[in-house]
């Protein structure tokens, strides 16, 4: 198994304030579109950001997914400036997001803060100066 | 705040067993492990998957994350053929994945199984014929 991700499936209660979050409230353009089941955005050259109902992942997969609280994970978003940092997550609270942190330096060197999507998955929007964090820039 | 996604990072409770999975099992090369809290694989030319010793996460995002259960997530390894699907998910066994399903025809049009990692996180082992699923292959 070679180690890539094709798509990162997140799975949600509510597909309609998903799409008012990202596509109204983020300006993001949908791939994919299914009313009330799934949502897909392109997120790098090969790989998508899903957003799915739900009912289809218990069908599928065959478990509930555990609810409330806030999820074992975070997507970030890396941005070449600390100014991008404090833009991006001006952005966030404009468009609707929740917890929206002030940004802080890390002590791995980076300047982040987070925001929460309208499931609670929590978004980290980072300056990361380290050689990992400048090789994942556009 | 553009549609990327620059890292995903998975919540662990034993970095450990996480490393003995990926690396041990998978076969999988880190581009960063600090023993005890982060281990970090590329899956895409410009997307990390990382994966966080608990502690961090509390204490960067303020909150314990939920657990127990199937988390709200699948990452999906797509793949060119549906032999392939039934490779990886006999190289995901073999490698100690739990709860490994048989690849089974969907209603969406692919070939897909699941199998989960240590932490119960969901892994789609998928042959998607349609064009976004063809987009997303190496």
């Amino acid at each position: 198994m070679d180690q890539r991700v094709s798509f990162i499936t997140l799975v949600v209660t509510d597909l309609g304030a998903t799409r008012d979050f990202y596509v109204d409230g983020l300006g993001w353009e949908p791939e994919l579109h299914v009313v009330g089941e799934v949502l897909m955005f392109r997120v790098a050259e090969k790989v998508v950001l899903s957003f799915w109902a739900e009912a289809g992942f218990v069908a599928e997969v065959g478990h509930a997914p555990t609810r409330g609280g806030v999820p074992p994970i975070t997507l970030s978003h890396n941005l070449a400036t600390t100014d991008g940092v404090d833009t991006v997550l001006e952005q966030a609270r404009v468009a609707g997001a929740t917890d929206v942190g002030a940004a802080e330096q890390r002590a791995w060197g980076g300047y982040s803060g987070y925001f929460a999507d309208p499931d609670g998955f929590r978004w980290e929007v980072a300056h990361n100066p380290g050689e990992i964090g400048q090789s994942v820039l556009p």
